[in-house]
């Protein structure tokens, strides 16, 4: 009864931090209204079958994780980076987290399938839509971090899981990829002709402006020679940067994890866009809906009418 | 044991069509190589638990599926457009799918948490990134279809994971959404002004061109008087939409699971834009790793130079 015990004490311990079922808005979300996630399981132990442990069905998993647990960063960036040769970005990312938790933090990890993330490579399907490093890390946010935000919590301990989502999607439209030097070059990292060395990584570096695998790997591809985007270069690159992103969210997890709050580190770049285009608009300015960064789809030569024909705009231009 | 000799051969049955470890090359994808879920798990059955059934780590769950199992279409469909109030798009969308499989085939369905789905609302935490529909969509039909491509598979038996995902986020950028009537509407849709009944719902629709939220949305606001984001009538289409997604990936799933085969209906629209910017290029054409329709973030006007000074590109305009 020993391991049962301890899970109770855990959870009567997150329960103090994590109980209550109030949400709050983050965003201007769309449709993220009334969240089942944000309403902790009534009873998360299982009662009848006391010696089963814990259940996958029993959500998030933040629950089950023994206080003081870290994960090992450097373990999960290289697993990543090789994950990459294996099946592409999101089982990479997907894959070394999963698996980190499931060798280290055991159950329910480790009854979930660890291959799942294959779909992901390529912006899912290689359609380029969100960068599959990226899905597989919101994957892996999502099992473990609860989004609750119960009377009294602050605000850094409140929606939790959404924040960090938004923060890494962020982060990654304003990182310059890649910058990761795995310990082992992978024995499938073949048809390189660009020099990965940690010297030189900078010279081959770009920010992608948008979290869209498209976005990212073209505008790569293009600054580094228009290299294949299915050539050996773009995939020594799509490996380190998979690492890149594994890393950040290890590190986030284990700042929620040890302290039960999360604080985004990353400026908001599209306030001055949403101070005219958001949910209340202003004069013929468009409502929209987004968080990320307009100007990778909407350059500032785009804009359909000059800023300045705008009703009551002259306070953000 | 009459069960478990059952799952067997149905094991025995799906490997005939599935097994194989021969992966094909469906897009220009970008790292989706050597996908680990192409890979049959060598030994599916638990061979020294022989009463526990069918594992959650035993993925995909093709394996697992009675021989002739159908989803119930309609009822999925009602459950996405009531799951869209209960907990946003992607949960609705996820939920109605994952719930009807756990309630009519069982393991390991059941063993997964159904409220998975609610990071997704909004794009991602409210982010706008790709539709929390069609991401719901897109995880079930990852838990549910293998990737093979074995020896001697026809196309139509090759790749279809991916395929049917391409499929999905294609339909969704050409579909005039939306076009649910739900049976019944959901308590909780207030706010409305606009008319959602049958007969007016033509003028309400509009193509988005992108499965990112914030270019579905934005659009349809636009198109609705500027309608507000956050809004009772934006909840209204996306509850419908939410329903008319699921309800895609019903069918996708009912044809390939009675058929052991899917052919994609959607014509691709990027074929004219990639014939000069695919990973081979002609002239001074960038490379680009995409299937997303090219013209919702890069319409004619916005192409950086004409086309006609592209050399070898004549074949195409």
């Amino acid at each position: 009864m020993e391991k049962i015990l301890t899970r109770r004490s855990l959870l009567g311990r997150a329960g103090l931090v994590l109980g209550g079922a109030m949400t709050l808005s983050v965003l201007n979300g769309c449709g993220d209204d009334d969240d089942p996630a944000s309403t902790p399981n009534p009873d998360p132990t299982p009662t009848d079958t006391p010696d089963v442990g814990p259940q996958a069905t029993q959500f998030p998993y933040q629950q089950h994780i023994p206080a003081g647990y870290q994960l090992d960063v450097a373990v999960v960036a290289e697993g990543a980076y090789h994950g990459y040769y294996a099946g592409g970005c999101c089982h990479g990312a997907y894959n070394a987290l999963m698996k980190h938790l499931a060798d280290t933090a055991g159950a329910p990890f480790n009854q979930l399938p660890l291959d799942f993330g294959g779909f992901g490579g390529g912006g899912i399907a290689g359609y380029g839509s969100i960068c599959g490093a990226v899905l597989g890390g919101v994957l892996v946010i999502n099992y473990v971090v609860p989004n609750t935000a119960p009377q009294g919590a602050t605000p850094a301990q409140s929606n939790v899981r959404n924040r960090m989502m938004v923060e890494l999607m962020r982060w990654y439209e304003g990182f310059a990829f890649p910058t990761y030097v795995p310990a082992a070059v992978d024995p499938k990292e073949t048809g390189v002709t660009l020099n990965f060395g940690a010297a030189n990584l900078p010279v081959l570096q770009t920010v992608a402006g948008s979290h869209l695998c498209h976005a990212s790997v073209t505008k790569w591809c293009a600054a580094n020679g228009n290299a294949n985007p299915n050539g050996g270069d773009k995939k020594a690159r799509c490996a380190r940067l998979t690492a890149d992103v594994a890393e950040k969210v290890a590190e986030m997890l284990n700042g929620y994890l040890s302290t039960g709050a999360f604080t985004s580190g990353t400026p908001n770049p599209t306030t001055t866009c949403v101070s005219c285009h958001g949910a209340v608009t202003e004069g013929d300015a468009a409502p929209t809906a987004s968080g990320m960064s307009c100007r990778a789809c909407h350059p500032e030569t785009t804009h359909p009418v000059p800023h300045t024909i705008h009703s009551g705009c002259s306070d953000c231009h």
